[in-house]
């Protein structure tokens, strides 16, 4: 199996509040101009505007490594024309439509239905639409390595761990054992979210890798561990591999699961392996990620978007729009402004966000979600 | 004289930004719906929207007092619009508009002449568009007594002050003396905002009111003020008076002067007495002083428009528009939102709007202000 066989599958069809009011149901965060504009920023670059969502940036970095045939995108038809805006190297052909959201299981099994059908010997990497990388000859060189050896004859499936740089409490890790392959090691297990004290044990072990959520097998190693381990998933796609047309009839009957705990945490151990990725790397589970994401001003503040601080120190802002965000005389708070909604927290509490989310649904005020 | 001869002056032409960026230069906080609304709120009444903006609240507590005949605004041509929405009860023939913003003296002059050519016996009161009373009765009660004053055969000038109840540093004061007339003081100075030392001082000495800069007075006895003191400002009355059309050239000549110090403050001891007010005013200098006109939560947080705080205390939120301002774990802020801007200072600091307001002068972004 050579390069060409290599397909990048971008997941874009998640919905998410964690970055309310800038992420809505209808607009989750890959589609939202997250990152810093102009040149030096991550965004930089010919497609503009579109290259400072987390979606457009995923897809500038694959194409510095593949030809826009070989990058395909799972979506909801809703969010299509935010792809397009985002994506609009991506052929419209590469561009699959979940006929209902049931989850990651079901939607890579689709994808993987999908690129086989064009390329039989396809090997697939899963990437989320949602991370921000920082610099990308390590990412390329670790999404490189992680497909050589989905395609090695041993065929295991391959994530990319992420060497911990702190102890963070926001994220899954995976326990790694000896080498092997030259540069991959054995998956021991996948760990949940630690507390703090178990996180700065895993930093301290060496041993533990934060989750990226990247995955790569070739088509016929998922399809065979999907009928192994989500025979039910399995036998809907094999129905719309023989029909295509059937697949938003069939489709909603899929389980509702996640790749990870569906396929991933049941796969037996030895046949999941990791590369290990050095590079700068966030699932930006909250605006409190912005501050690492971009450089801040003299005092520490980081803005996106229009923004005027006075006498004000390491707040994050964030405007939407033709608006201006000001603040004076007030540090480490996170101030978030969109069309019709504004948020003011302290940076310490990034994730109560859902706090204000919880308190919307239940005074039916589902309007603003 | 009687009573059908009081008129009732609002001066409506200022613009500020001290409320920005809810106020504008071209929208000043006496058109902006500050107050709360609903049954209870001081805006409460047939005519909605309106009575919550500071001048609306004006022209219903003196509809209480006057006929709309009776009522007149002075304002700009540029303002004219927002004056007939928050205004609407006050007839198009009562609205005066300045030819140009050349401060209160001459705009208080001109509206004295439009005022004596429909009634030559009228006695003025000149109200401030742009202030909060609380409780109506005693306000009430203060306007005719003043006006009572005003017409009867000593012609003083008079004024209204305020019994402070607490050290304010943000008002100028008038020291009062004897009695002049029954429930009449005798004002000895007027004095500047003083340093919290001296405003703790004039609390304790009793005999120190807010100035509330309400003035009144017969048409012909300010007129007669101005011949002494402005004498150029009433040549151009004079010629005002004989030809009315010639007003839009004329007027833009006339000194650029307040009425308090073109005026009241040259004026010799004993011409200008004061008629103690005990009701809640406030001249809304800043958005702190929201906290007091409306009522809080249970935790002290005070909102105007919609908004949604969890766990948050004291704070001041206001949202102009279809827009939700939301805030967690935080206390002591201020919280604004506009269709083009958000602002947020700790409450201490509610003055400190005019950093942000040279800031963006400085930098040439005028458009937000």
């Amino acid at each position: 199996v050579t390069q060409e066989h290599f397909h990048f599958l971008i997941l874009a069809g998640g919905g998410g509040t964690r970055l309310w009011p800038a992420s809505r149901k209808q607009r989750p965060k890959q589609f939202l101009p997250l990152l810093p504009g102009g040149p030096g920023g991550p965004g930089a670059g010919d497609a503009g505007e579109a290259r400072r969502t987390l979606l457009g940036a995923t897809v500038g970095r694959l194409l510095e490594v593949a030809p826009a045939e070989r990058l395909w995108v799972v979506t909801a038809a809703a969010q299509l024309d935010e792809v397009r805006r985002c994506a609009p190297e991506v052929p419209r052909a590469n561009l699959i439509l979940e006929p209902e959201a049931r989850n990651t299981a079901p939607c890579v099994g689709l994808a993987a239905v999908e690129v086989a059908r064009r390329d039989p010997e396809a090997v697939l990497a899963v990437i989320p639409s949602d991370q921000y990388v920082g610099r990308s000859a390590p990412y390329h060189q670790a999404l490189l390595r992680a497909l050589g050896a989905a395609a090695s004859a041993a065929r295991p499936v391959v994530t990319i761990g992420i060497r911990p740089t702190h102890p963070e409490t926001g994220f899954g890790y995976l326990e790694v054992g000896k080498e092997a392959l030259p540069g991959v090691r054995a998956v021991e297990r996948f760990v949940e979210k630690p507390d703090r004290a178990t996180a700065e044990g895993y930093l301290a072990a060496g041993r533990y890798l934060w989750n990226s959520g990247m995955f790569f097998f070739s088509a016929a190693r998922i399809r065979e561990a999907l009928a192994e381990h989500l025979p039910t998933l399995d036998a809907l796609l094999v129905e719309i591999e023989r029909d295509p047309q059937r697949a938003p009839a069939l489709y909603p009957k899929a389980p509702k699961i996640s790749i990870d705990y569906g396929v991933m945490e049941r796969l037996p151990k030895g046949a999941v392996v990791c590369v290990p990725g050095d590079f700068d790397w966030s699932d930006v589970g909250s605006f409190a990620a912005l501050g690492e994401l971009a450089a801040g001003d003299e005092r520490g503040n980081v803005a996106v978007g229009e923004a005027l601080t006075v006498d004000a120190e390491r707040n994050i802002l964030y405007s939407q729009g033709a608006r201006i965000v000001t603040a004076v005389g007030v540090s480490d708070l996170i101030i978030v402004a969109t069309d019709d909604a504004v948020l003011v927290l302290p940076r310490a509490r990034a994730q109560d966000v859902r706090e204000i989310v919880a308190a919307l649904e239940r005074e039916r005020r589902g309007s603003y979600l």
